[in-house]
């Protein structure tokens, strides 16, 4: 007969979506559930109802009902959370579980990344950002938002490409195939077509392209080289800056991460491990660490 | 006794204020009125409004009715005049003159400029973007729009100086003098404040910064320089490319032009010339080529 009341819930929550598991401690992951965005700083409301979504999901796999939340140890890793603000909202909902464990979704992902231990993530998605855990300290770089921040990005990678797509359509600069290439993708005539159309983009949208602009640095197209580089550089030096007085190592995490680390700086690939779990197992780790505390 | 029968009306619709004046032929400017914005990309109900109601005002100076604008004969300039689906829109209204012509505000500035001979304009105020008018054909470069075009106007600088500032304070570049009065200036303790202030950010908040960063380019801030001197070298090349095959000379207008124009390439300084008549007789003359048409 299986005994249900003391499981863990790892919760990640991110700008997409927000992925909670059901943990066992001796059976493991029992159940998932998937619902819509956790990001706090848009809106503490819908995080609440989709980590609530999520989770009751995850129960219903296990024939639980969603009553059941108040025997469940959580915890959670949500986008925004390294702001004040955004935990203040956190602190104020009064949550149904048994105990709950707030921290940001990149910090689970440095749990989970290292199994617990010190270390260091780095990651390269939508959008890009750094953490490290190293004697119980917490250090965060980079990030700040698309497009002023999130350097290296795919979103940041994309707008880049559509910079200089703009300014090679005016011929102020040299085209490329890259820049054929995006023309022919969105299928526009001129700037104010292309101008237009990118004017209702979300850094999703502009990060969609960093797979084409990767492809073209591989072919050796010297405008794709030029800005994967550019990005590379930054995460580098965001790295070497986030790795410069501690022994840890890092690993990166996020889509476009493999595809732009060999670009990365000598130094820095010498530091780079795998992640050995994902985010959600970082926020059952740090719920168990923060419980026993 | 005045004869106000064949008055014309000179409009410079732009994104911030739409400004009229009514102009005699003899007599020269008679009144002036301001309303709101009149950016047709943003709303062509307010910038209908707003060209009625600033026209209006203008009429009551000389004590004319709002009827009265049934007798004017209009030239209009307006922000997003360049895209087909604000000319569709302005095509469509049932407007109350008794002609009027429309074009974009880029246009009438360069009317205006050049006294209505050939010539080229270059804006570089919030946004920056470029037109020559020669032998009856219009070209137009840059613009597209900030954050992904408008290179090297003051948004551009103001947003370039804030990513800046956010790299030095995650000490992924050096500080300097212009990033410590950044800092200053918005009493942010750290780069997540500084983040989340900018986040709210429109392009004219960032442009404000501009002014700061040009200051420090004259005390030789190596930051200020290298970001003033980027953006120059974009204005550079889009004048370069715009007067390429012409033999017009170049007017600067817009808040920022005076300020950056000292470091502008050498062959582009020996074309430029003062702007003659500012937008909205600009906007008269071009009526007056039109109507006569």
């Amino acid at each position: 007969m299986n005994n249900y009341d003391s499981l863990i819930l790892g919760v990640d929550g991110g700008g997409s979506k927000c992925r909670v598991i059901l943990f066992d401690q001796e059976k493991g992951i029992l159940a998932t559930g998937v619902s819509g965005p956790a990001n706090v700083m848009r809106s503490a409301e819908k995080t609440i109802e989709h980590i609530v979504d999520a989770t009751d999901k995850a129960l219903a796999v296990l024939d639980l009902p969603p009553s059941h939340k108040s025997k469940l140890v959580a915890g959670l890793g949500l986008a925004g959370l390294n702001l004040p603000s955004c935990q203040q909202a956190m602190n104020e909902w009064q949550h149904p579980f048994k105990q709950a464990f707030f921290t940001s979704d990149l910090h689970i992902a440095c749990v989970g990344a290292h199994k617990g231990d010190d270390g260091a993530v780095m990651i390269v998605g939508t959008g890009s950002s750094a953490l490290a855990v190293e004697n119980q300290q917490i250090t965060e770089l980079g990030g700040h938002g698309f497009p002023v921040g999130d350097g290296g990005s795919g979103a940041w990678l994309g707008f880049k490409t559509i910079e200089y797509t703009l300014q090679s359509l005016d011929k102020v600069v040299e085209p490329s195939e890259l820049t054929k290439a995006v023309i022919a993708q969105y299928q526009v005539a001129n700037a104010t077509d292309l101008a237009q159309l990118v004017s209702r983009f979300i850094p999703a949208d502009f990060a969609k392209l960093a797979p084409l602009v990767i492809e073209h640095a591989k072919q050796q197209d010297p405008v794709a080289i030029s800005l994967v580089k550019q990005g590379a550089d930054y995460l580098s030096k965001l790295a070497k800056q986030l790795l410069a007085d501690k022994s840890c190592s890092l690993a990166l995490i996020g889509g476009l991460s493999p595809l732009i680390q060999v670009y990365f700086d000598n130094q820095i690939q010498q530091r780079i491990v795998p992640a050995q779990l994902p985010p959600e197992m970082g926020a059952v780790l740090y719920a168990q660490q923060q419980a026993s505390n």
